[in-house]
């Protein structure tokens, strides 16, 4: 895997916490991810997977939880992880009319798995989550394909490229390119370590906002292109994992708290962008053969702000990596985007 | 059309409000409905589509609200109803595995429309919905493709079969054949008369549960058949219209009393049941091209008991009607359900 | 304490599964309930607490939930239920204008046991629900003060009378004289014995739509009385016990299945009422000194429906026994309702 | 009323918007607030009231949402906003054991008001909300009573005072004093003006996390102070206006924007925290005589985002503007707070 320039790399640190040793959503152990990208001349989009566990996550369900601040988006599978707080299948990450193939395919795949172990599956709750990148692809051709969503399973590891890859390849952020982008933090709970990570699919905000560490970088390269204000319209998917034992509730509050990285970044959370914030931890497995009253561990609830804290500066770096690992990508119609990059050398 | 004998016919009458004309949801003007059934050895199952409107929905949004009593479900487009409080699709119903290609069958269709009305869509959010039917049906074949989506539409009109047709062909409800049922009811407002009606599709309950206007009828039934108890495993789609001008948070609360109806007909609203409810009025159309301060209208809160009542009403009938309108079908593995006309002549 | 004849002594048996010993939420173990009773010429009304254990329950918070059916109710405490999924006082019912002195008197009564252990209270999140009780009540007067909810808190025992008392002193259900009820149910779960145990103030529905057991009675009574047709103005709490290991999530779906029993009294759940359900297991305690990583017992969530239905039949009754045990009561005003007894016998 | 030097007069400009006249919430036409204080050795708290229009509000009812962003708070009132969407009392903000007698007080004024206007009011949603002010403040004391509540409404202009007033007398805002701010913004739709107001009760955040406009002078602050690093425990307040026509869905989605300005500078949303947000729109006023079908105006959504920017901007000013204007206040047991003028001048 090619090397890529990362925000520390350029001298920009987020936050206060230190990172996991690939400081990416991975760094929480047994989670895997994998790209698949279609680079045609009318396409520019993909498919990312995030994969929760080694083993079948349908007969190992992991404590989940969702939240919507903006809700402008088509995301699939939330209904279902609201009520049982439980994932029960990979996830996947692509364009907003692909969600229809995609949740097909994810089918396929659980099926499969499922046959592996044994088990007949008849219901699974798939997790598709989409932006919108018909700016750079021709998005009513829904390119993504089930040979794409088995790709990117293949393709899943532990260390992963991020930027213009897989269900970024098309994507927008503050009107620059955006995608794919990861961070990780660890923190230490009664001198335990565990690691938070937080994956983002970036789509959203206007240029003309975007604030680094601070510095109203946005504003600047608006000016020097003379671009016009265009408004936020995209959406940002952020998977949050972490491997301390935490309750459905409490995922949600941490949720909440990737919004924060949102705002430190300048965005207002605009009416037309959709952001959805999905958190699973990998502690807490339940399964089919378990007893009718469950041993479960949770954090208490006094001691979850280290939590709160390492989501939202995750969530702001993962959202500089998606953007300052991007190369220029020229698509449909021609149409390009300003990448980061150019403006942080 | 053939003539089906509904609730009514065999004198159960539920509540005490009038009916509108056909007791249907396409009472509300302007809806319509129709099926595609798929009925082969292998597969006992099918879509149907409710089209809000004679003209294209993406262009003549309408309000909508969406309600989840139990999510153990995967219907997909509630999150940007949930925010924004409209509806911008036609509404699919089928079984559990085909959501994503009959989300990508509304694409295509809604792409369509849209092309004939000069707008390239690039962004939908497609109502599907879905029971599980794979008792009778081998679900995961995923039969229901582009062509019975097409098929479904081209069917819709004002009047339209109930039981086992288009998605209700495999559904089950308390243990009897179940499917597709609908009523209406008028009511008067400041002497105007509206329409209030529902659509379910109905997959939900026990049978020993089952309790019809008083009469504990599932018990008996169990009792006639030897049935070993069984878990409400399943789910129920209701599909609410009116052309009463309602806001989405009144739509809401509209959505809630639903579950009137099916606790009265004895559901516990169990856990592995999806209970899902979509509300939309006809009356206030949202547009592109409406001034930045739009007009609209509301009922007024207080006079809303009415509406209540009303879907209590229609639901009530309408699972009933789901009911009573099957016939006998016989699916995979030969398995096959008694019906409900059966324990009622 | 005198001997109440319940709705049970009447040959009315509500759902299958057995009751516990009191068939009262006392049942759960360690909760008590005591009432103070106002009863002068211009007031009826009073206040019942819900103590949920023996000791502080400051320090001892328990894991809860809440779940609003209809809001149209002034409850506090709800907020801080919902985020953090604990109960942390005790719970007192009373009229609606007197929420804030009650709320003063609990702060108080809070204060003095934290002081019994050394804590210093300075923050606290007590529970009051209130229906009005208006139409025998003086409720601008707010009658109940401290002292009221202090006899309340000493009178507090396993075993305590429902009706015309307490809260329930001035309260209206569907039209009839209504106030407090109660009942239980006892479930098995592994070989294991656990109570399900249900409180209602009930303040709600219309006299036309009360069903009992499936007998429209209150048509026939309204027929009788020659009534006006009224609107449901009023509310229901619902306090929910059990000594289940259920979640803070559980046990928000456990308060949904109440509605269940609402909606087969008759009750369409009308505009102007106000639906609030609580629900808390006595089974895991939080502490203060609780280690960093907590040990907690959830039921395996396909267990579930056990407790639904237990619910369910417990509301249901307990809004019966609410209606039945209550004597004659003259108003202010020498506003009087009809007694649901008289029309049993 | 004496002048008081606020943030835009040390030169910080938080974001583009033009301000109103008086960069606070009575911008917005019609809305006036006033505070008691209490300034005794012992007590350092107060009461401040938001009285939205000139008329009695109960019978001129304003279209209103709520949002919880962290639910570790006592507000009371949000169970009835959420489900009606209108707001029909006074708002009150004070100390948090303190929201019992402070009900108590807004129900006797609004029957008063009522009285005046014929009206027997005999149910209220009184919104009462609250910091925890004890650590400058004997908050077992409950100081605030009837005549300091009183005392506020007599006291409502539409000029008042900011810093450590009314409820803010006691607060503590990133561990620096804290209290009461506002601030506003005018937007223009359509040639149309229209303004977005905001105050807040201030007392969250952690000291180390304070960024004013992208300087991290926390950090510095609490170097110099060699400050021990302290929880975030506290809340905020922040009561949202405007005279733009929005329905309760808009309102809500408004309401979610203010925590963008709390990110911005730099709370994380800490768990021991209350962030809850009212709005209301002054613009659509719901009476008892309005006709069934009801006209009501609302911002056609893509509109909104404006909105949006201008709560952001409003809520991140308001709070530094509650910081800013504080003087030195040496509460109980000789407790202090350093103020922020003296880190910024």
């Amino acid at each position: 895997m090619k090397k890529q320039k990362r925000i520390r790399d350029y001298g920009i640190i987020i936050g206060d916490l230190p990172t996991g040793n690939l400081n990416k959503i991975t760094d929480v152990k047994g989670i895997k991810v994998g790209h698949c990208t279609i680079d045609t001349n009318e396409n520019k989009t993909g498919i990312t997977v995030i994969l929760p566990m080694e083993d079948n996550i349908f007969k190992n369900k992991l404590v989940a939880a969702s939240y919507v601040l903006n809700g402008f988006g088509k995301t699939m599978g939330l209904v279902q992880i609201e009520e049982l707080g439980t994932l029960e299948s990979i996830i996947a990450l692509t364009n907003t009319l692909n969600v229809g193939l995609v949740h097909d395919a994810v089918v396929d795949y659980m099926i499969e798995q499922c046959k592996n172990d044994n088990i007949k599956l008849e219901s699974i709750n798939p997790i598709v989550c989409e932006c919108n990148d018909s700016y750079l692809n021709n998005i009513q051709m829904r390119a993504v394909g089930k040979k794409h969503v088995y790709k990117a399973i293949e393709d899943a590891s532990t260390d992963f490229l991020e930027g213009d890859v897989g269900a970024g390849k098309g994507m927008r952020c503050h009107y620059l390119k955006g995608g794919i982008g990861s961070a990780s933090r660890v923190i230490t709970i009664d001198n335990h370590t565990y690691t938070v990570g937080v994956l983002v699919l970036s789509n959203h905000g206007r240029l003309e906002d975007l604030i680094i560490d601070g510095n109203k970088i946005g504003r600047k390269i608006s000016e020097r292109l003379n671009n016009e204000s265009l408004v936020d319209k995209g959406s940002i998917i952020s998977i949050i994992a972490t491997d301390l034992p935490l309750s459905s509730r409490q995922l949600k509050r941490v949720c909440k708290r990737a919004g924060v990285g949102l705002a430190r970044l300048g965005s207002f959370i605009g009416h037309g962008s959709g952001e959805v914030m999905i958190a699973f931890s990998t502690r807490n497995i339940l399964k089919d053969d378990d007893p009718d009253i469950v041993n479960v561990k949770i954090l208490k609830e006094d001691k979850i702000d280290i939590v709160f804290r390492a989501v939202a500066e995750c969530e702001e770096e993962a959202v500089l990596n998606s953007m300052i690992t991007c190369g220029k990508v020229i698509g449909r119609n021609n149409n390009t985007l300003e990448i980061l990059s150019s403006y942080i050398e």
